[in-house]
């Protein structure tokens, strides 16, 4: 078969061990190039790959990256050198939040690689590599294909992008984008390896033992129970064990916040109190798949001491200062089901958790503390994919509870802003055809949406209906309240965000029926239209909703403010003219 | 003085040795972000340098490079990771493209680093040096700033940019933002070095015999005679020798058009067949700057046999087969515009060269001939910084005459769609201030306009009143011209394209006079329509004007379409399911 097809073929057929989903691809973002056009014609020619139709290819990386994480495994296909450099970024964020991403990069002719050719597209010294060279930084795996190594080297990097959760790279050169290959479909897939018995024996037996002299144990989820796809393992573990579970931010979502043993979110210093000392009282901590980066752990102030730490992570884990190589949480959490003893904390129900703005209710401007209030009680009635910028958008839905079912997606490590908004092209694109199908909920701010806005396109011409909600707040709040509150570089240029959907289609496609149909198109300024807005939004499903929210630009989740003065100490320059806020 | 001041007072300094401008760097672009904003500081509160308000860093790498074409040089200020990562491919532009730019990253503090912190905007494996060893591939130097080696660095970075005309990359922690360095400054700027004597004296000799022995020697002109600021030297020579002269595609501009002595574009067989015959007669050709990519060479079809090739470049000179090494021309061409003996060719005045389209003509549509016609009659009536897209505006505009002063941008060897928009911001900031000020007129596609739409609002919020016409062809032509005609992917979704100005901006932000005053936002469809539309916005100076010109999507100018074929055959791939155009 084709080359390219082997590929598609694989996509396709690819089923991330232990996912909730049962799907492959069936959607492959970028932009079309001089050099990747041949593997297109067989994307538009293949039963069951769709093309995405990005506007660019930052965009199209972005939303590969949200795709995979509702569906298990995603590909963005660009040209060489200025497309995939222009997606680089993603698939940077991509390699820092553990998403499997498959970056296909259409190359210039074998021929003219040998020739050393000068051609567009590239740097004009005949250095047909260094674009590869750049990607190995961010990927785990590359391969630069030909008709030999093509059956091997697909497999080779797909297993890799599955295993490792991280992003692959494959670069195929133009001419042999037909070549005739042999492939052995049975063999592309391998499941990552058990783990060792005797190994994984004595780290049963030495948590058994811990846990069970314990006199509060409690468990604490994080990003990589759902990157490696164990929601149900964990929660067959959380039930079997009674233990309080609570979360960190990038582990929102791995049991619903409804769950009766769920207390809230534990990110140091930065918890809510109730939920900071309730914790910290546990003697021992069970921590599941965690990424100990600062926005995810209140900027390194979880303090919890390593003689009541128990870390289960993918590949390995430790007990204590005990490590135990190659035992994964897979296997161990339905052993550890068994063999722990089942213990309740007396606890009452958790304290409910409030929004909480830096300024005072007011009767004539929204503020955070009232919106995500507003927004909560509409986004909890049922399961939605719920997609959100870096910023408030984050540190305030953060706290809003979703129903069980629901996908929260947010990049707390890599926070790129921009991201929300394509990434929530490829959210959308991957919950419609989930077994459940799940609609899409997207919130950005003003300052993030200006970078990937022009995706809102793509949206329409998939004729998806998502509910798209851009704060805007005049600016970058999150940076103002880093550094340079009053400066002019954290103010953007005022859009006419409400606008979007008619500056980004034309009367004429809109008439023919190439778009979905157009739902409220609102800037909404007096808190009493924000909830006949939001409600109308949520209730008209089969419509695409924009809705601009006007707030004023210092105001802000109180989380975010006590986040940003940790990165504002971080940063620290000394000094007479330091303006920290 | 603080490290960063160091920097800007080197940028506001910096006079490139023989360009026609004698100012240095007055305009910094950029996206704030968690790492750089001590340094946006001290960008709003030092004098002569202002920030540039982009909406995202692609743009701002992009406008830093068309920026440098105009002033010398150019930069760019992004954060860690994300921000960097966002506008490599501008940077990756800018070295193939060999322009100038330093690229400023704003980096986590020391002590973070020397920590190995799993910060946001890292990859989580607590390496900070992986996006420098990114940029290495694609900068000439690279400086990590400590208060140590500050002076040292920034120095030998920038002169690093000057001399190679490529960028550079500097990295700021956040914490020596304001720290104390001593700097010298008339030590910062070294001067290229002065061509070997004895190996210029022998280049000289042997260029003079042979040239003078030639019957029919001629000029052409290309990119490094723009990009190493030798116009006035090349002006000096051409008019003492009396050669005609043509020009490569990248050289369009480094004389005016209009000059007597110019005959025409040359790029091999794709040439207007009166000008490549009448080039090829000659049996001496000097070639001044040359740059031998596809794209500038009609494919490759620029067979000039070595025997009568004489290559002048910045650093060496070539004579048939003989190298002379580290003979640039600035240090040559005065001296062979004494030694060569004048002579003039008999020919007539060269044959009009009218835009050709692949459609014929229409009353009731707008045809790529028809366009550049109208255009070109009022686009020569003064000097003007013309700036176009990849596609069919850099073909079409290609041949038409720009009055003396005026300044052509182009990408023609990196080719990267998106850049002319954003690279025309950059234009017309740095035209702006210009001794001799230029209006700008950027002419792009609807394909091309959809990648860096948003920095629309940058023109506005630096009240710049440039022409902005955009072709709307309904997708991306020349890709269909190379390969999948009627391929859905080379359709893009359609804008409302016309209505950008006031998308983005705010109606409140016109009130308050934020913002330039509005000329025309008009979409034209008739061919009637046309001429008054494009004459009304030449001719209101102080509006900006964004002029929608709708042709068909299968119509380009013919030179567009002979280059599409020879990228066709270049991309070869074999076989029964080729649906080549």
């Amino acid at each position: 078969m084709p080359v390219q097809e082997a590929i598609k073929e694989t996509l396709t057929a690819l089923v991330p061990k232990g996912s909730q989903t049962t799907l492959g691809v069936d959607m492959i973002f970028g932009v079309p190039g001089d050099f990747n056009m041949e593997f297109l014609d067989q994307i538009e020619d293949f039963q069951g790959i769709e093309w995405g139709l990005n506007t660019h290819e930052l965009g199209a990386g972005y939303a590969a990256d949200g795709y995979a994480r509702i569906r298990g495994i995603g590909a963005v296909c660009t040209t060489f050198g200025v497309g995939e450099l222009s997606a680089v970024n993603a698939t940077a964020g991509s390699y820092a939040e553990m998403i499997p991403v498959v970056h296909i990069v259409g190359t210039p002719s074998t021929v003219s690689q040998q020739d050393g050719a000068v051609l567009h597209h590239t740097l004009g010294n005949g250095d047909f590599q260094v674009f590869g060279r750049m990607f190995k930084e961010i990927t785990v795996a590359q391969a630069f294909l030909t008709p030999d190594n093509a059956e091997h080297e697909i497999n080779r990097v797909l297993r890799e992008c599955l295993l490792k959760k991280r992003p692959v790279y494959i670069a195929i050169p133009s001419d042999i984008a037909y070549k005739q290959i042999n492939v052995k479909w049975e063999a592309l897939i391998t499941e990552p390896e058990n783990n060792p018995k005797d190994v994984e024996e004595d780290a049963v037996g030495h948590i058994t033992t811990t846990v069970n002299a314990a006199k509060r144990p409690a468990i604490i989820l994080d990003a990589c129970a759902h990157r490696f796809h164990v929601e149900k393992e964990v929660l067959d573990f959380i039930e079997a064990s009674g233990f309080p579970v609570y979360s960190a931010p990038m582990g929102k979502g791995v049991i619903s916040d409804f769950h009766k043993q769920y207390r809230g979110a534990y990110l140091g210093d930065l918890s809510v109190p109730s939920v900071k000392e309730e914790l910290e009282q546990a003697d021992q901590v069970l921590l599941i798949g965690s990424i100990k980066s600062d926005f995810n752990t209140g900027g390194f102030t979880f303090h919890l001491p390593t003689s009541r730490l128990i870390e289960l992570h993918s590949d390995h884990t430790l007990v204590h200062h005990a490590v135990y190589p190659k035992v994964g949480f897979r296997g161990l959490l339905p052993l550890l089901a068994k063999s722990l003893n089942r213990r309740e904390w007396t606890l009452g129900p958790p304290k409910p958790v409030s929004p909480q703005s830096t300024i005072e209710p007011s009767d004539t401007v929204i503020r955070q503390a009232f919106f995500w209030e507003t927004y909560g009680k509409l986004v909890s009635k049922k399961p939605y994919a719920v997609t959100v910028e870096t910023g408030t958008s984050s540190f305030g839905s953060s706290q809003v509870k979703l129903m069980d079912g629901s996908v929260y997606v947010s990049q707390v490590l890599w926070g790129s802003i921009g991201f929300a908004t394509a990434a929530a092209l490829g959210v959308a694109l991957g919950a419609k055809t989930r077994q459940q199908p799940l609609r899409t909920v997207l919130i950005t701010g003003d300052g993030s949406y200006q970078l990937t806005a022009t995706e809102i396109t793509t949206f329409m011409r998939h004729k998806l209906t998502p509910i798209i909600i851009i704060i805007n707040n005049d600016g970058y709040t999150i940076e103002r309240y880093i550094h340079g509150a009053e400066r002019t570089y954290n103010r953007t240029g005022m859009w006419s965000y409400s606008k979007s959907l008619e500056f980004f289609s034309s009367p004429e496609e809109r008439t023919k029926n190439y778009l979905p149909e157009f739902g409220l198109q609102a800037k909404i300024i007096s808190p009493a239209a924000l909830e006949p807005c939001l409600r109308q939004a949520f209730e008209e499903e089969d419509k695409i909703h924009v809705l601009e929210v006007v707030m004023d630009k210092m105001d802000a989740p109180v989380g975010m403010v006590n986040q940003a003065k940790v990165t504002a100490k971080e940063n620290r320059y000394g000094g007479e003219e330091s303006n920290e806020v």
